[in-house]
């Protein structure tokens, strides 16, 4: 039942043990979600409690070290054997006392890796300070490695089967689109927005089940606009406000997003020219979004084009996207932002989000692209770039 | 736009103020969603970026410290003034180099706390072992303890404002039951079936607005019932086959939860008598969730009735619930599983999850309970407990 096939996780494995060996680690212990799932094909919601999966440098298939109840679950959706399946049991959940970190330090022990270098992702949020104290102290001899974005950045260039994934996503995403543009009127209720709006990423179409996005829809409007990450309410749609919608669609945990603004009335001028100069913006951004050119220099193409006409903007202005979970669709490694040196390469994946908050309202516009082998990127997401106005 | 009065703010705060006392801590740190909602009312999806909130004893309003871009989030939903609202810069977001725990350090030191006893929520999942080993480097003067359940533990009897949210809450959740029991049908895709349910859950009803649940729906049916944790996909429904439907409903953050089953089909008389063993138990330990009683005597008052019927469960019956955030609605605190001798105190709530997983099949049944004054508890849930057949 795993996503992919048998090779294409072999190929995963490979790539991660060869950046193991340049970082110096012998063993790897991933708690990110999107770890587990990359390379064993795991995918549950239980991330709730501790889990793990093991790499060890010669052993062909990691270890899953996981809650007893969901070692069926590990069955199901991954590739490994049972003897790469370690259970551990019910006393270890939400206890004061007993950690799960302090088994998977023994099952090292017991495997005789107890002097080895063992890499972990130390900011993930899935990996607690306690968990590595358990770890640490578990382990006196071993030797600690950050690796905290190594799976992440073997993750950066997507394979065929993965792109026609983030395809789906792509279509998914568009669709949720319309429905969330339907949706948004003076008089109704916020969360009956979103709730048509997440029934249409869930459906998602004929040819692509919808999974659920890492993120909530974001679908705020007037005040609520300017900050960029509330949630809905039962506040009701005013007429003359602007309004954004930032959308996820998801297929098999791959996503894509995107973001557009709706006026509900008849624009101010100043929000027309917003409008116009980030959409000139994106645009002039996307077309340099091309194999060999560094993430800041994207960047730093958008920055001209509005720099020029008098607006600027803090925070970057997009970030690699593929497999994830809650809370983040991002990959927390590639940033289009200044400083960013990474090169881009084909099959990397970015949702370029351009979100102007002000003191009063908020504007988004973005799009998730595929970096191509020549030329300009593929625009996966489909929807009219313009501001949508529902007068 | 906080949730709840200035007073409650208060009475909460001083709860937790004395518990540091108790616990040998000057300052706390704290990084759970929940706790900095619970404390400040701050609430949105930026989780995905470290953030915090920083009790210091004798200060009179907690810090709240987070991203520059969702400052504007945190003046709209938190009661804190202005000089209370602490912005990190851009460069500080998924940064190699730069966290904002190192931040967090610098302002202790600032208002001369760096030789502080300082609590940290060691085992939350928004608590990496990065931002310790920032916070433990920046303050190399401080003593840390480990505060990790000391705002759980406050939270876990309800105020009047938080019950009415709570039962707002309920009803939802019985109302999405009834929607998802009418999705559930043979021939019809899973994801179609968890679209009209998570439409359910966020609609709300019309007197309580639907927030987003901390925990999906988990609609699992046949061989993947028998692994609680799995989310749906694009598989349909089959004809004679069992389909469990576990699912939140939430307010203003506040949960309440409810599970059922449904057989697709004349079921076999083995389920039916698990069923009927099984609302029984369920009765049984209802009657048995009084003041005064411990967790692990509720626990025990449903063994009795399962052992007597050849039946085991290795896995706790329930948890307390109310103010959370993904990935868990539950509180992390008080258990009901043999060990645990919390004692019930009146507005208390929990969810009394009946799961029955088998090799080949699971079945669930649950209530979302009040303890009251005297006497038997408040059931919030409300959904007749008979196992459902669509034949």
């Amino acid at each position: 039942m795993s996503a992919f096939s048998k090779a294409e996780y072999a190929a995963r494995l490979a790539r991660v043990k060869a950046s193991m060996g340049e970082a110096g680690a012998d063993v790897l212990v991933l708690a990110d979600p999107a770890s587990l799932n990359y390379l064993t094909g795991y995918d549950g919601w239980s991330f709730y409690v501790h889990q793990y999966v093991v790499v060890i440098g010669d052993r062909e298939q990691p270890l899953w070290i996981g809650r007893g109840m969901d070692a069926p679950g590990a069955r199901l959706t991954s590739w490994l054997d049972e003897d790469s399946l370690v259970a551990y049991p019910e006393s270890h959940v939400d206890s004061e006392t007993l950690h799960p970190a302090a088994l998977v330090a023994g099952e090292l022990l017991r495997r005789k890796l107890g002097s080895a270098r063992i890499g972990v992702e130390m900011d993930s949020w899935y990996y607690t300070a306690q968990a590595h104290a358990e770890l640490v102290a578990g382990l006196p001899s071993a030797r600690f490695v950050n690796a905290h974005r190594l799976v992440g950045w073997a993750r950066i260039v997507k394979s065929p089967a993965e792109i026609a994934m983030m395809r789906g996503a792509a279509d998914i995403v568009s669709e949720a689109m319309k429905v969330g543009i339907d949706a948004v009127a003076p008089g109704v209720r916020e969360c009956d927005a979103v709730a048509e709006i997440m029934a249409a990423q869930v459906h998602g179409t004929a040819g692509f089940w919808g999974d659920y996005p890492a993120a909530l829809p974001s679908v705020p409007s007037g005040a609520k606009s300017a900050a960029p990450h509330l949630t809905w309410s039962g506040d009701r749609y005013e007429q003359d406000s602007v309004a954004y919608l930032e959308l996820g669609g998801c297929h098999n945990r791959y996503h894509a997003a995107l973001a557009r603004t709706v006026y509900l009335g008849r624009p101010p001028d100043h929000l027309l020219k917003l409008a116009a100069v980030v959409e000139e913006g994106l645009e002039t951004a996307l077309e340099a979004a091309r194999a060999g050119v560094t993430c800041e220099e994207v960047e730093a193409a958008w920055r001209a084009v509005i720099t020029r006409a008098g607006y600027e903007k803090a925070s970057r202005i997009g970030y690699s996207i593929g497999l994830n979970y809650p809370p983040d669709w991002g990959e927390r490694t590639a940033s289009l932002r200044e400083g960013d040196r990474t090169v881009l390469r084909p099959d990397m994946c970015f949702h370029m989000i351009l979100g102007m908050w002000e003191d009063d309202r908020g504007f988004e516009l973005s799009e998730t692209f595929r970096v191509t082998e020549n030329g300009s990127p593929e625009v996966m997401t489909r929807f009219p770039r313009d501001l949508v106005i529902k007068a």
